[in-house]
């Protein structure tokens, strides 16, 4: 991985380089906060892979790197006031550290700062780029919206989940890779395919994520295993059990989903070994694995030597072999 | 009025078919709820005429003019919930009758789809029109952030307060119609003068609603007179009282800001016959003045036949001959 880390090293020399250290302090301090809060910094190496798949270089496509990874740090603003989630990357996020308003606003900011970094593209390509990172970002909105539909309803079906997941979670894998490949003027069919491959991915991704927070190892799984049967969460799993199980275990299910007095490991167990009984991992992972061979089907077809593809398949590769 | 009404009608007629009916519900509801609240429609007549002023035509601004009305109203949805204002326009806000997660999400996806609208002008213009669209978005938040710092801090300058009315209030005017010109194709002299015929515009505005607040005849103004005494804000008014006055009256000034313990019509009398000692109103009427004249300088300046110029000069003196 010793280009991904000079991909990521360039990246955080570029946003070191573009902090929002100006006034009014109390919009931009929280920008600063959130944006060097760490993570894998995926999506801005995507943008970066996406534009050298077709150049020598992947300099001239950092400023639209740091616009995707801005936009992403303003989904996570914004979403963690709506989850009222208290941390995030094991730190008080926005709204915490500071408060509900601060959050919104500096949200609001950060999302108008990303067509900033935008119009840093040759002008011809602007329209183009835009109207891309537009159809993502609304994409991004619509994710979250039917999620928190889908907390409220029992009536989810598994295509509505994927459709959710695609929009919240691949769609922006997707778009960075379009990105990138956009401003490398690639030509629409390179454009379709990498981010076909890319959505393909993200779907991988979040289904792997699904399996691993019930089936993972918990020394490696870096959240609690069996968070999301605790709250309820309508993943792959439990939709799939729902459908495939029979009238006793549908009620079980039910009975877990309604209770608010359990045990939380009796829980976790119970409902575990119903996901076992209909064998829902194996459905999942056959799901992960058919959009894992679509992701590769796609990139096959980008119109560059295997050798230039080589990265992005290693670092799909690399994102995608967590054990369960 | 005769074609301001056209402009208004033609605006309406393109706004209803462009409602955001669409899925998911609980995200575009609030969107077509907060565009269908009512309101002058001042921006985005603004737009319109800023393309007419050069164009025999404004029915090409109509997607522009469309953008700016979703901005301010996405800032409405926002500032609303910061503000927790239960009331607009007489009706509940949208995180009232929806929820403050809705208000933030509804927000976002109206903020990314002014971005939409913009697309839809000439390619060659998208640059152009999406950087000057950022720089006003960006100081309506600045002056947002701005004017909620200033509820806390009492080292406001007067200065200080006129530019966060400028970022706040003034640069969306000014934006609407540098927006129209840049449009129009006419030329940056042209959208810098009629930029800054809106600004001034905007700026006298601002200060005439100060004013009224306080000494507008109750039975003309909408909102309650003395709102901004009994909410302490600092107004210009306020400020310039501040500043004039003697030891003991700033005295009794910063007594009545911080009692809380008050019948509502003394501390009003009492606060507006200190404005009135010290003649603010007649300071805060020049500086209205004096910005009006800035903004007919520059429409003078600005490169078409006054003929052409004189519904915008008539729509200027109608918003500013409110009585008082």
């Amino acid at each position: 991985m010793q280009l991904v880390s000079a991909y990521y090293s360039d990246f955080m020399a570029y946003l070191e380089a573009n902090t929002f250290d100006q006034a009014p302090n109390g919009l931009y301090q929280p920008v600063d906060y959130i944006m060097q809060l760490g993570g894998k910094r995926l999506r801005p190496i995507l943008v970066l892979m996406g534009y050298r798949l077709f150049h020598d270089k992947h300099e001239p496509a950092l400023p639209l790197a740091l616009a995707v990874e801005v936009f992403h740090n303003f989904s996570l603003v914004h979403d963690d006031i709506m989850d009222e989630a208290p941390l995030r990357r094991g730190k008080p996020t926005v709204h915490e550290l500071y408060d509900v308003n601060t959050g919104i606003l500096s949200g609001d900011v950060m999302l108008i700062k990303c067509y900033e970094f935008l119009l840093k593209a040759p002008a011809a390509l602007i329209p183009a780029l835009v109207q891309t990172f537009n159809e993502v970002a609304i994409k991004v909105c619509e994710g979250q919206q039917y999620d928190m539909d889908f907390e409220t309803r029992d009536d989810v079906t598994i295509p509505a989940y994927l459709k959710m997941i695609e929009y919240k979670t691949a769609a922006l894998i997707e778009g960075s890779l379009s990105l990138g490949a956009i401003l490398a003027e690639s030509g629409p069919d390179n454009c379709h395919h990498l981010g076909a491959f890319g959505r393909n991915i993200g779907l991988a991704f979040q289904m792997q994520d699904d399996i691993l927070d019930t089936f993972g190892d918990p020394a490696k799984f870096g959240k609690k295993v069996g968070g999301d049967i605790l709250n309820n969460k309508k993943t792959f799993l439990l939709l799939k059990a729902q459908e495939l199980a029979n009238a006793e275990d549908q009620a079980a299910l039910k009975h877990w989903m309604s209770t608010k007095e359990f045990e939380e490991a009796e829980k976790v167990a119970a409902v575990t070994s119903l996901f076992e009984k209909y064998q829902v991992l194996e459905v999942a992972s056959e799901q992960m694995q058919s959009y894992q061979d679509q992701a590769f089907k796609h990139l096959e077809k980008v119109a560059v030597s295997s050798e230039r593809k080589k990265e992005l398949a290693d670092l799909a590769h690399e994102l995608l072999v967590r054990e369960f």
